[in-house]
């Protein structure tokens, strides 16, 4: 067990007692990074100590957030665990394809994550647009309602299987992945430029447009290089056709 | 689905809660038949009702039965699923072994089943050797204690995907992906207004820089629809901006 495991973040957990159980399946197969968005009861709660069984470093370790953006702007990879099927352009693939994922990008020092919603809500499709992509449970249709702890304790499971075989094959990218601060700033360079040229129209349809665009360069697993090359990209379109435009204006010879 | 899942045996099971814990992980992955030896504080239980969250079924058809030796008479495979090294010689395997086994037997019609022990005394050596193999689920060492219901998920999943492997069918996007003209109709959108702009500088370094960009959107897999919402970005940035500086330029008094 070299390798760095997943961060766990719980965005709106309701009940203690959940946040305790996911505690302890963390320290069942290894995990211990827990982070906590806008915790219902509060935080900290004495019924998720209780409902550890004994795992309490996850829960004395947890860190607090006000919302996904804060929780994942240090993490280079995230993927959304959500059952349910979301009209948002990111891709989705199985709990075991989504660890052999997270095991990669570990093994090149990546910080990982797996992000999941509130028990009755769910994720919101804003903040699955951060991700990279969403992993599934293969539930039965007829009852898909997977207790979060459940939910955790598959994926932590599937981690754990990847550590237990041979270490996973590099991929070839070497680049500084891009992390959630820096795709952050990227969205609201572009959203602000957007905003300025009057792009989000009629108003009412901004906050799906956001979201689609958002999950567009998250799906993409850009670098930090490739977000520096973008945000440059806005700059010359929004100031540089500006500057053409001054510029052909200034020849013009005065009436 | 046309296979018969396997029962879940509960030996000695301690609290109501973790019977409805296990009832809805069965729902959750298409188990029904939960047979109940000596569950300690009697049955039906109101509690294990409101735990299950719903999944009432293989609660109202379970079967309760003095000792495993009669809850596994009718059966033709069954696995106890331990954490535990005992002194006994049954073969161990892994959990997805286990499943595979399992649904190899269901496939020639063999009944079949994975037999839990109570919360804490785990199982009997003399119920264990009962079962044609030991199935384990790969815990941390320095926490191994497994929620009963947690290491039921954790079965059940494996079983699952031993029948449903592929991502569900719901999430597969239903977008048209953009073709070759699409994206080149983008990229060379995008690197004339960038020309336009100035962007690529000093000249020798553009052909890199064009490759570069254009690679960042192939990985992206963009839909039609993205193509355009890109295009209608790139006319927004650099159409848009020279509007807003043509606008206060208008507004400006003359000489």
């Amino acid at each position: 067990m070299s390798l760095t495991p997943p961060a766990i973040i719980l965005d709106a957990p309701q009940l203690g007692e959940n946040i305790g159980a996911v505690a302890r399946v963390m320290a069942n197969f290894g995990l211990a990074d827990l982070r906590l968005c806008r915790p219902r009861q509060g935080w900290p709660q004495p019924k998720a100590f209780a409902a550890s069984s004994g795992a309490h470093w996850p829960l004395d370790q947890a860190r607090v957030f006000a919302a996904v953006a804060d929780a994942v702007a240090d993490l280079d990879l995230v993927l959304a665990a959500t059952a349910r099927p979301r009209e948002i352009p990111t891709p989705a693939m199985t709990a075991r394809e989504g660890a052999s994922l997270l095991a990669a990008a570990a093994a090149e020092g990546r910080r990982t994550a797996l992000l999941f919603g509130g028990e009755r809500s769910g994720l919101e499709t804003a903040d699955i647009a951060l991700c990279r992509a969403i992993v599934t449970v293969p539930v039965d249709p007829r009852f898909s309602s997977l207790n979060l702890a459940q939910a955790a304790a598959v994926m932590a499971y599937e981690w754990r299987l990847t550590q237990d075989a041979a270490a996973p094959v590099a991929f070839a990218r070497t680049e500084t992945p891009a992390d959630g601060a820096a795709l952050r700033g990227l969205f609201e360079h572009l959203e602000g430029e957007l905003d300025a040229a009057g792009f989000f129209h009629p108003p009412e349809k901004r906050a799906g447009m956001v979201r689609n665009l958002r999950a567009l360069f998250s799906r993409a697993a850009l670098s930090d290089q490739e977000v520096r090359t973008l945000r440059g990209v806005i700059t010359a379109l929004s100031k540089g056709r500006g500057r053409v435009l001054a510029k052909l204006a200034a020849k013009r010879p005065s009436p």
